[in-house]
């Protein structure tokens, strides 16, 4: 088994923007695990030549030649989420295991026929990223299913940002219905990785950002067959900041400034004067987060929330989630859980391992060398993203919605 | 209108335990109010005797009795929840006005029998307790009105804290749905009270307390006619404890201990040891929490959470409420308010005014002086019990209920 566990396999990149950046950047990890990186496509020539001189690997301006590259073992799927079918079922054509960027289609009809084709090509697809991959949530979902505490009850989580300020173009934010489609998955996935079982029930109702003209953040009840239920809630519009309730720890570990929020929305409120040029310098501040970017400043980070890699002493956190339990609750700390049982509270350290999308990559490598499922796969990411928009269908209708594409872990 | 305003009405008390205990105990503006302290009703003849010394007052054995008592102007009903229907017609037969203590009766039906009495009568019926009295609560509702911070979008409240642990007698707790009836009244009239309008539907489960064998907390979506949602979550099992989120402000506005939560389930723990003698043992730390008790300690109050009159010096705290609105977020402070602004944070001291029962007497004065209707009048107190139970019927039937009894402010 040694041998083919430590098989490296040859990664490719569909899309090398503001995911890739983050995996290049911010996980030291990376450089550790069993892959070559061997090939990139993009439309943006000068990334291509950044990648070229970084990883002496191949680039594409044709997303089709990347996935025909018998060099590529494994497909990145980083490209819009609009394009992501297109692409799942083009590396599944060329027999490509891949990795899929949340959120993993624009629909689910769209999430089905990429299920279909990798399952007919015989081929891993995993839906990534999500912060389900934290260390604290993994350890949080082990002590549930430990059953230590008994049975699982509820489990309630809070998030506060300014996600709806960051400098996305107006079309991108809208797409995603603001938070929902793009944050939504995260904490659906946090929650179903705690909860484990099959969800059924959505009862949602969204609000209205009036500075972005789209979806703002939402309130949500979850039920679960089990008869465990979640609370979700988001609000992603630069007020409070969930983070003063957790010791200042930004969403990627690092330390968050208590002006950020305000910090992000002058920037956007700055680029709102003049209409004229806002979206030009909305695109050129995304640039800025993107692999290969000509330029990038300390302030350009702090807009997207990255921390310098440095910074990050604790784990990422995103947002206030309380788990209860028959004999007790946990929440997380900035270095681990907080289990508060029968006997008072016990802080319980969590090592900082590998984390977020280099915890994928290693998932999906000992999936592909044993030849065994990957965890979320696309059926997972498929009722991830169910839930998402039961979401805004339970808040359009004002009404709950019944769930039929649901998986258990 | 001075003197009519400053008219002393006579108030008669239906049932001197617990909930007088508290008004007499904590609240110094009891004695500056308009009413005179005249009568109270009984079956504990050593409350009476209290009473007699302290007040001068008439004592009664016989509700119908304090009821007829010419002397007597209002009726303060505190007697247990299931008597409150039969009390409160009584007091409407007699033409006195009167407040019902928290839950306003068991039943909606036997809600409505008690406004129609009320309102036949020509009396004032005021649904009290709750901590939507609040000065904070309050001030966080006025700054909803006044629209400086465009419109409100949602409310979403947390409590976690040991009311199930707290020495209830078994039928008692269970008779109220654990904190459902009992609690909820509290959480749902703050949201009602922040947002305003009509509620219209709730989507609800419950969690199963394996200790107290009954319903231990719940998770809710409630909608609003006007597009506003909120989510109400209650865990009250002695695990997490919301005070830490707040400075370890206790309910009262007292100082809450780290180790509360913990004290308070190991003295039910250690009472459940003798399972033939638990029963008795409740009732008798019940009875240290009432008017008049024999013996009453320390201990015996910071297991009812109730902090010492001096240790009050905060605004009481019923957990994390964080109020999202167009162009800001408000939550409570210790000292008041933190709005969450487009120009950042701003903490806004709230004066510790008049509070919770005595708050209400004040108000009950005025309606009936200047006869106008009481805001939390009958109709308010059974729309806020319908929404606790449809808590719990949405629980059970593992669907949305739609509500029917439902007002605006």
């Amino acid at each position: 088994m040694t041998d083919v566990a430590s098989r490296e396999l040859g990664l490719g990149f569909l899309g090398i923007g503001q995911a890739v950046a983050r995996i290049f950047q911010q996980y030291p990890d990376m450089s550790t695990l069993p892959y070559r990186v061997v090939a990139a496509a993009d439309t943006r020539s000068h990334s291509l030549a950044r990648f070229a001189t970084e990883f002496a690997g191949r680039t594409y301006t044709d997303a089709e030649q990347l996935c025909a590259d018998p060099s590529v073992d494994v497909v990145y799927i980083a490209t819009p989420p609009e394009l992501h079918r297109e692409h799942a079922l083009m590396a599944a054509h060329y027999r490509k295991h891949m990795i899929v960027e949340k959120p993993l289609a624009m629909s689910i009809d769209d999430c089905t026929a990429m299920v279909e084709a990798a399952q007919a090509a015989g081929v891993q697809l995993m839906a990534g990223h999500t912060h389900s991959f934290d260390a604290p949530v993994r350890a949080m979902a082990e002590l549930v299913r430990s059953g230590d505490l008994g049975e699982l009850l509820m489990v309630n989580t809070w998030n506060f940002n300014d996600f709806n300020r960051r400098p996305w173009p107006t079309s991108e934010l809208r797409s995603t219905s603001g938070p929902v489609l793009n944050q939504g998955p995260h904490q659906v996935d946090i929650v179903r990785q705690i909860v484990g079982g099959v969800a059924r029930t959505v009862r949602a109702s969204t609000i209205w950002d009036d500075v972005r003209k789209c979806v703002g953040g939402y309130t949500c009840h979850l039920g679960f067959e089990s008869g465990v239920s979640a609370t979700l809630v988001y609000d992603a519009r630069a007020f409070f900041d969930v983070a003063e309730l957790h010791s200042w720890v930004a969403e990627d570990g690092g330390r968050r400034s208590p002006q950020a929020n305000q910090r992000v929305a002058s920037n956007f409120a700055a680029l709102s004067q003049n209409p004229d040029h806002l979206e030009v310098a909305l695109e050129a501040q995304k640039e800025q987060g993107r692999y290969g970017a000509a330029t990038t400043t300390e302030e350009s980070q702090e807009l997207w929330g990255y921390s310098a890699p440095g910074e990050i002493i604790h784990h990422p956190y995103f947002g206030l989630t309380v788990v209860s339990c028959e004999r007790g609750a946990i929440r997380q700390s900035p270095d681990g859980l907080v289990v508060y049982g029968q006997n008072g509270l016990q802080e319980i350290p969590v090592a900082r391992t590998m984390r977020g999308r280099a915890a994928e990559l290693a998932e999906l490598h000992r999936a592909i060398t044993e030849d065994r499922p990957v965890q979320h796969d696309g059926r997972w990411g498929r009722a991830t993203l169910e839930v998402c928009f039961a979401i805004l269908q339970s808040a359009y209708e004002d009404r709950e919605v019944v769930l039929s594409q649901q998986v258990s872990l």
